[in-house]
């Protein structure tokens, strides 16, 4: 499915070297003000522009097609539409039969029986996001004042980003990296003991950008390391405020007051500016293949603002389902 | 809500020192052979009787309400019940104004207005989790082949578990674990793009699980600082096996042929045998508590066979929608 | 699948000449006070004690499992379960191989390939609707002044009730009937314009219900046969209050702030207390059968609760969906 | 919500006076040949062209965006839009204040607070069923042999139904009509017992059309009228054939192998061509309106097709349910 939520609902669609990608985001409130230059403040942060981010530009206009009457939301589906213009499907043609390694050719072939679109991964491509991304930008208005902020903190394992990236990049290679996330102001309550723990719901909306392979939230994989004593955080005021926050900011699901924290493993880009080798499906061969085509030397660059995105739709949808967010926004 | 799954459907329901918790299980095919006994073998499991875990031995009776008829499931909702005996509320009523740290004991009292049922945790109690492994165990009969097996692989970041475990019991303390999850002879082609993507599922029913507080797929964490010429998993045949597995054999959300594999961080159980600190709520003033009651040392040591049952509805969940389990078993 | 709603989420379970029958209810706000008697009430109506309904006692006897504590509603799911105690299985014993004339046996045969529990319909039984009214008689209390009133206004075509059916029992015979269902001072605005139009959620609710094969909303089927000119409810005030009320309340699937009203088809008794013919499944051949056990002359008598019931359901769902609820009442 | 379907998922968005109307349909299997050819024979019946439908020809132009690669599906969602080009808005920007009477003016209004864009009902039009058409066309081609017949049977309780029209046509006036579906070679056993029976599937989705006022299966509000005797369908082969068919081939909630056969009403379209009289919701007086633009006599005309259309994405998230259609079609 192609769906994430129970209320404030968002639907993704399109392909990479298709017509379009876009978003259908329906049960969102009517009354608010939303104007294209709100979406393209956060679309912009998707192409930073750096060294080794490729240039597609056609992400950055979105096209409000329904929901939306006299610059303000109706309470209908909204329609966003990335039309796909600057695209060169000639660099993938080739490639059909020989699997890109570390990219989804392979198994989106098997699952769909050899009907998927292949060109730029079709469906199943980072550009997909783009549709996340303005979602966001819609659940954030919802979420008040509560204050989401991600931010790149490694690259290759290194501290020093931009560093790391240009020595990958002259080595056509490329690297992970890790994001981390932290949710300021959050209502206290938020969240639920099982299945709707806020963990269950930001990892389920983590996990679903392409390219993600950890989570760990507050102290995280170390807690598993640390003694019960050590961990537990002490509670020291009547809102619940902790004098550590081992947790992130969450007990039992459900947020504490405290910040909510979290940080996400990226793989490296599969795409590479270098030689492979890989299965020739046909042959059944081991062949040698070449990635035509944009690169991005590290893609984590770009997953900060989709984190906040996704973290604000879970979120928001989180507190239509508790009865925090009115129908109708004045 | 208490609900997973879209058609193998899980809801659970009870109190630690209520009248019992359960599972009613929903959208089971019919013909499955279904007896006490197939229940019971992974509910001990949930008590593996080493030092430093607790004793309620209620756990392990398991009883079938509905959906069985002559050991055979009907294709009508299971309703599985636990009915609670052994139960000692009164160790817990002292704390009602002094929240335990590590605990959810202020989380469910702020969310609930205080109505929730404090008692040993109430509805937020790891028990609710028998319910899970019960339904793990009729998820696991749909699975055919496909073998799922969880291990605790360290605890207190010490391989040598049961050593580790010893001594923080003598020193009243707890401890944390990592458990890895094996999965082999899944389907290729199994998971969706995005929001069904399998660590989307998976992740979402593991943090389901109190206590888990950091998930990683394949190569994980440690992928973010892999260049890409390493990460990438070179395809060596035309099953889509790889010579490597750095993405715990999953790409672009969907299995690859390999196995999946995945860990979990397991924070230290909150309760210990220790005085702690917290803030009484009544007075806004810090106060000393000592928990009574029993304690698990480690509950990670608990937590494969959770793990192997959620795993397991995941998977079945995904499964049947995507039509590869029959309505009728024979 | 067995459960219904988006929030506010009731799932029965159960089989007729089982363990048991119940209901799991999910969604509910924390802080509704609930004790015994308030179901006893509307459970009493289900057998209104006229002459031609039968009298299995059982229903009568709710048994709260979880989710209250204290007689206080704690926001944790509901189970609330009746014990079958007066069970005359035997009764249908001998039908296995000739399925009953209006009763689900063939279709429930054919479609859990014979696994189902046949005994009194098993799982297909309008015992399962106890749950029903159970989790109807908590819907109403989210409901505040919303007032529902339903009421059986005919019987075989005969607007003298009781009459009729004494008439039909001494017949050995069975009808059915119309049921009438009044929902006062529901907000103006409930409902939305598609899938979840007040009709669409009402009428699938109410379908799920055995027996009923048809729902009509204000003039009905009537107002397929009036000019636009006639069929136009004219607005009056600013409420919205219409000086005809031929749309039922609805408009666009949205309540206008008038009266709500529907009726509904019940169809009679499948049970008759004479011969009727059958094929054998094994033979292949014609059969004669008569139905032993207890009969309902007119189980449209005991509809009334349970539309009230379902109507309550829908509509606490729908004001959740919209938040029109709090999570927690005090 | 605008979106109907667990599995086979269809989403309707888009204004009757805005930039277009569409639909998203996701969960289609990949495999199916799709071209626009195919969505064209049946948005052409939703125009018949007989006097006194209106002729907006945008209605007929689907413009397939996403999901389909080479004229085959691909399993990825589907989007296709229908543009608008012929509109004429000025026509309605006078009844602002005066809503229509049997229109959802004022309903909306209250909804969404004002919000709404109301040109030509905006987002709660019959236009939407545009996008219910499309999602038909595709839903079809996956139920097989399974024949979907619906007809329009009477037009203002007549059933010479071109000549009421004219004669209603004439007097500026506005019909109703009821609308019979026939579905054959149905699979037996398909629907469940309560929630998912296909009285409630189809008839939830039924009533999301707009002005649909009654539903009723088989012999319907007939049925409360007769003896149990009469109504009892009996059973006279093997595979379930019934002597008559006063259940409408449904037990249970759950096909028998017979015709399913159910009516609907249409109420008279709202638009008239006559002055009416209203409140207006500013001055708080009543007041005549003449309704510019076109109108339909009698839209019933327009529903057979949109009837088969919302019966195939019933049955065909039914049969994905049941785990009756393959993900991948060759």
């Amino acid at each position: 499915m192609n769906t994430f939520g129970r209320i404030f609902r968002v639907s993704i669609f399109g392909e990479s070297h298709g017509n379009c990608v876009g978003v259908l985001i329906d049960g969102v409130p009517a009354g608010l003000k939303l104007v294209h230059s709100d979406l393209k403040k956060d679309m912009a942060r998707r192409n930073p522009g750096i060294i080794g981010t490729t240039a597609r530009k056609e992400c950055d206009i979105p096209d409000i097609r329904s929901g939306v009457f006299n610059g303000i939301t109706t309470g209908a589906p909204i329609l966003i539409i990335f039309e796909n213009q600057d695209v060169r499907s000639k660099d993938y043609e080739a490639l059909t039969d020989t699997p890109r390694p570390g990219h989804a050719d392979f198994t989106a072939n098997i699952k769909f029986g050899g009907f998927n679109d292949y060109r730029g991964g079709g469906h199943l491509s980072g550009r997909l996001t783009a549709g996340l991304v303005a979602a966001g930008t819609i659940a954030k208005k919802i979420l008040g004042n509560i204050k989401i902020d991600a931010r790149l903190i490694e690259a290759g394992g290194n501290k020093k980003i931009e560093q790391e990236i240009k020595k990958t990049y002259t080595n056509k290679d490329s690297i992970g990296g890790v994001v981390e996330c932290r949710i300021n102001k959050l209502p206290t309550g938020l969240g639920e003991p099982f299945f709707d723990s806020v963990e269950s719901v930001i990892s389920h909306i983590v996990f679903a950008i392409p390219g993600i392979k950890g989570i760990e939230f507050g102290t995280g994989f170390r807690s598993a390391e640390l003694l019960g004593s050590e961990y537990n955080d002490r509670i020291i005021d009547r809102n619940g405020k902790t004098k550590t926050n081992n947790s992130g900011g969450i007990n039992g699901g459900i947020t504490n007051g405290n910040e909510v924290i979290f940080r996400i493993a990226v793989r490296p880009s599969a795409s590479i500016a270098k030689q492979q080798e890989t299965i020739n499906l046909k042959t059944g061969k081991s062949e040698k293949i070449f990635i035509q085509g944009r690169h991005d030397t590290c893609f984590a660059v770009r997953i900060p603002v989709i984190i906040e995105a996704v973290s604000a739709i879970a979120i928001a949808d989180l507190m239509m389902l508790e009865q925090k967010v009115p129908r109708v926004v004045r």
